[in-house]
Parts: structure tokens; sequence; C-alpha cells
């Protein structure tokens, strides 16, 4: 091989789990007669090559899997996915990448049609002719659902980080503290315990902002008489995990704490409705059934949960109107809510693991 | 009105800057004889109406503004932009937009092809027929290109909270700290001044490790002997900031004082260079030229800059292949590089506001 040919080439055997995934998407590949496949999401390309630069894309290929990537993420390629041939592309558009499509011989292409725009797709179908674009959506998402030791174990770790942070919060937390320094403080703890950052933006809302599901901390400070509503997780290895519990800094408000058993009902009887072959929608009517028959029904007002792994938000729906069935290996959110607007909210969130025979609650915090 | 069609109708006047922004964006909507425009990005959302709820959208008519939402975020588009029309959904697809659409009597529907997936689109387009969908990209982030005062006001403070935490740090920082915790102090001090959180990943880079112009902080600690890259941003009233500076916590290695030398010669040039008129990639040629000249032409390898404003990256690119030309009222970021494997690395970024006659740079701490 000559020098040139050499260099952004792979070298060395993929490894494990990457080996096993990549096959996976080339048999899929097979079966859907396509000799390319596009990986445009960070996280299926994290997923399916332990390469995290942004702004990329991979394509696999029978033979080969091509980093589409830039300058800046030169060495991180080189040490992340040695295996994998690079292109340091000084534009990142979909004219440059088709030339890497035509280099390869790919003559009908693979594609998530919810991970490329519509913008991009007309590039792509202008510049890639003759190749055919093939649409299939959600294949490595699917092939995600389902975490593997390694992932579970990751998850297990972003949950750690973020309970042990919470319990440093706890022995700070004191009336007269602004939502935005509670916020801060557990963020703060979390990247010291090695969160790379929060999974998403934390949520701290005192009194009654607490009945706005998404509410953004504030200038509210936590006082003696009112619930403090606390959302947030953090992202190890680039795994998430995503908590929400109540802290009380005086005694409950007697409203809240009937709301509050209501929702914890809801949330253990959710919980227990967890196992595999059943739909995520069954799980979410357990807990909404729930709260419905204590005369909340309006007031929980968002879905049960969500899947969560390389995204906080991801494959399975845990809500009304999913077909999504629950399998071993999948972790979905649990987190009932009751708002009370002009009062407050109670919510309360754990993370739960699909196993072969029921579920295993991963998070340990006491509710 | 019955009370059935009051509710969730808009009240009152739209206020001041959205009255004037919606008046442009129905101005285009005239010209492209449109009567309805989807605004899908958040960004573009909250610039157009100032509602910041998620996972939504917006559709102007020529006589309504319509928020596409949900039950989370009922309370917070009431607060937010009560002069707006507001729609709970239940399920957050194109379907369920589509009825939005008829029911305001839409026929001809702009949308940004940046902002739509291909797998929405090809739902919008079986439910919405016989609406005619218009491809029309940029055209809200275009108008967003140049900041009005109040936009230059919230950047100003995005970059006053990045730079006094930044302060607070260098007065923190000792030998024997980590990447990690370096990153966590200083977003924690960002938070506590008022960020919603960091405006992208925090970047602390010790040693050789700032030759990755994208790292992320892991373990390393402070040393005399290195220097430390910090490139980091907060975002305050969405708005963001994006800076970069050097930390020597000893002397500078010589290799490394030459080239901060060189990468701040091409910084200060290149910001010489920013006024209206020119275009932007010549401001990138100023600062490569530099470098070049110097002999660490290969050294630097990404753009010079980029526009920022509600989004860190935003139109204008600043970079080789560019057409944008710079006007007032632009922000844009100026952070030349220089990275030698194995040895470390070197950027320094202001953030600049194109004036009329020229520019002013809008941060302030010291090189």
């Amino acid at each position: 091989m000559s020098k040139k040919k050499r260099k952004g080439a792979g070298r060395g055997k993929i490894p494990q789990p990457y080996c096993d995934r990549i096959a996976r998407v080339r048999a899929e590949m097979a079966r859907k007669r396509l000799d390319g496949y596009l990986v445009l999401d960070r996280m299926d390309q994290i997923w399916l090559t332990g390469f995290t630069g942004e702004d990329g894309g991979v394509l696999v290929t029978p033979k080969t899997v091509v980093l589409l990537t830039d300058g800046r993420f030169d060495e991180a390629a080189g040490i992340e996915a040695p295996y994998a041939r690079k292109v340091l592309r000084k534009k990142r558009t979909p004219d440059v990448n088709v030339r890497e499509f035509k280099r390869h011989k790919v003559t009908r292409l693979g594609f998530d049609p919810g991970h490329m725009t519509v913008a991009d797709f007309a590039q792509y179908r202008r510049f890639a002719k003759p190749i055919k674009l093939v649409s299939l959506g959600g294949l490595i998402l699917q092939m995600r659902n389902a975490k593997d030791d390694g992932e579970v174990e990751a998850i297990r770790r972003a949950i750690r980080v973020a309970e042990r942070a919470f319990q440093k919060l706890q022995k700070w937390i004191r009336p007269g503290v602004t939502e935005r320094e509670v916020a801060a403080k557990l963020e703060y703890e979390m990247a010291r315990l090695g969160s790379q950052g929060p999974s998403f933006p934390t949520i701290v809302a005192a009194g009654p902002n607490a009945s706005l599901p998404h509410y953004e901390p504030g200038d509210r400070k936590a006082s003696k008489n009112e619930g403090i509503l606390i959302d947030w997780g953090a992202r190890v290895g680039w795994y998430c995990s995503d908590l929400t519990r109540m802290i009380w800094p005086g005694s409950i408000p007697r409203r809240l704490a009937k709301v509050y058993d209501i929702v914890r009902e809801a949330h253990d009887r959710a919980i227990g409705a967890v196992k595999p072959g059943v739909t995520a929608e069954a799980v979410d009517r357990v807990a909404r059934r729930c709260i419905a028959k204590a005369g909340y029904g309006p007031r929980f007002n968002h879905a049960l949960g969500h899947g969560m792994g390389l995204d906080v938000h991801e494959a399975p729906r845990v809500g009304k109107g999913t077909k999504d069935v629950l399998k071993p290996g999948t972790v979905i959110t649990i987190e009932p809510g009751v708002y009370l607007p002009g009062v407050g909210g109670v919510r309360l969130e754990d993370d739960v693991l699909v196993t072969e025979t029921g579920c295993e609650v991963l998070s340990s915090l006491p509710l």
C-alpha cells in the first residue's frame, strides 16, 4: 500500500461492542440490498463507532467504516476509532459527503429520514445521482432500544453521579437560596463527580413555580412553607440519567401532601406494571388511572415517561397512543406528576430497566 | 364570543420587538403569496414570539399567531406570549399540526427546509393535501443576522457573566486541579451569576490536550509547566457568549510563547479587518495568512469564527468558501488557533459586533 493510501485509512480490528453493532447494521443493509448506510445523528454515531466528533457522519459500507469529520476531530478520530477510515472535510455539506459515497462505489445508500433535513436531502438528491437514496427510519435508534450490559453500567454511573450530587445538595440547601443557586450547586456537584454536563437543563421550581412542568430556575427563594421540585440528570460516558424529587425545607403544605401521596402511588403502581411484553401505553394508563381516580386526571398533563440512553429522550415513547412494546434491556423513566396552577406541583421520577422477568429500578434515592 | 372560542385565543396587543418581527415575516409571506408560515426551530420561535416552550412550533398567518405546544408549556405560553392563540396538542406529530393549518384556512404554507426532517416532511405532504408546502430556507435566520439593540444588550450580559466567572476562576485555579474541576467551577460561577447554562460544553484542555480543538475536560491536572486552554460561554436571556483564553499556571513554555504571539497577532489583525461590507471569508483570510506566514498554516485547521446570537453557532459562517457579507448588527466570534499534536495548542477568542463604521469588541478580558 502506498503511503498516500495508508493516510486516513483504518487500521486494526474493530473492537467490541462496535464490531457487533456494525455487523448488525451491515446485516440490515444486506437485507435491504444497500451497499452504503449514512449515519448522521451524533448519538447513533457514538453508539455505532465510538467516535464522538460533532457535525459529522459515518458511511458504513460492506467492507469499510468511513468517518466523515473535519480537522477539529482529526486526533480524536484516531484515538476513538482507529479502525475506521477518516476523511477530514473542509466543508460539512452534502456534496463533499457524496464524493465519499462515489469513491466507495455506493449505488444504494440508506439513511434515516428523521436525521436528515429537507434542505440537505435536496442537495443529496442533486449531487448523489445516480446513487439511489433509500429512506430507512430509526434503524439504529431501534437497535439502541435494548441496552447491553456495558450500556446499563454506563446508565448506572450516570444515575449514581446524579444521586450523589443530590445528596450533597440536600445537606447544603437552606431557606433563602434561589432556584438558580440550587441548580448551579447541583450541576457543580455532578460535574465534580464526573458528569460531562447535565443531560438536560436542570429544573428547580419552588412553590407555585412547580406547577410549570418545564420551569427554568429563577430568583425565587427556597422557603419553609413551600416545596421545591427538582428534575435533573447527569451525562456520564455519554449516557444519561433523569430523576425528579421534591425537597420540603419545612413541613409539607396539606394540599400538596395529599397530591404527593397520589403521585407516589401512581409512580409505584406504574413501576409495578413494567415488564417485557406490555405496551408502554399500558404502563402510562396505570399511572393515569390512578391519578384520575383521585380526581386529578386533568392535572397530569404530560406523558408518563420516555426511553433513556445516549439521548435523554429516546425510544420508546411512554405515553398515550404509543404502540411500543417493552423489551428486556430497555431503560425508561417513570415520572407521573400533578400540577396545580398558582399552588405548586409534585413530580416523582425514577429510571427503570426492563429485565427478562419484570424490571429493576436503577435509581435509589428515597422518595 | 362563546367561552369555548375564547379559550386559547390570544388577547392583547403584540409587544415589541415581536410586533415588528412578526410584521417582517408577514411582509415576506405576502411577497411569496403565502397565507401561512410554520416556524419549527426553537430559537427562531423565541426570536419571533418570545415563547420559549420546547418541541413545538408557531403558525403565523396574516391575522393570527398560533403556538403549537403541549400541556407542559400551557402556563408558560400564557405568560410569555399572551397575545398568541395557543393550541395544546396531545401529540407532537405533523398530522396534529396540519389540523391547525386547515382550521386557519392556509392554502400555501412556507417552512424552513433546514428545520424540517425528511421524515416529518413526508408526513406533512401526506396529511396537508391540498395545502401547498413552500420551502423557504433561512427566512428567520437571515432576519436574526443583524441584532437590534436589545439583542446586543443580551449578548453583552452573556459575555459579562462569562467574563466575571472566568475572573473568579483565575483567582481560584492552582496546579493540581483537574480539567473537569476547572470546567465545573467555571460553569458553577456562570450559573450563580445568572447563566441559564453553558452556551456549549465547556472545553478545558491542559498541556498536550489543548491540541484537540474540541477536547472534553478529563482528569489531567493543571501544572506549572503547561498551558490550559479554556473555551466557554454563558447563555443569558437565551443569548450566547463564546470566549477562549489561555491560563498559564507557571511560565509559558518557549515553543508555545512563540505560537501565542502568532495567534494573538492573527486575532488582532482579523478584528482590525471586521467592518460592514467585507466578506466573512476576507476576515478569515487575514488571520489565515498571518498564521501561514509564520509557518503554521496547516496547524490552524478550523474556521476563524462564526456568527453568534440565540444559537452559539449561527449565520454568518466566518471561514473559507463563505459568501456572507458582514453587516451592521452582526455579532461574530474571532478565534484563530494553532495546534501542535503532542505538545499543546493556543486559541484566543473574542466576540465582535459589526458596527456602522467598523466593529466593537464586546468582550473585554485581557489577552
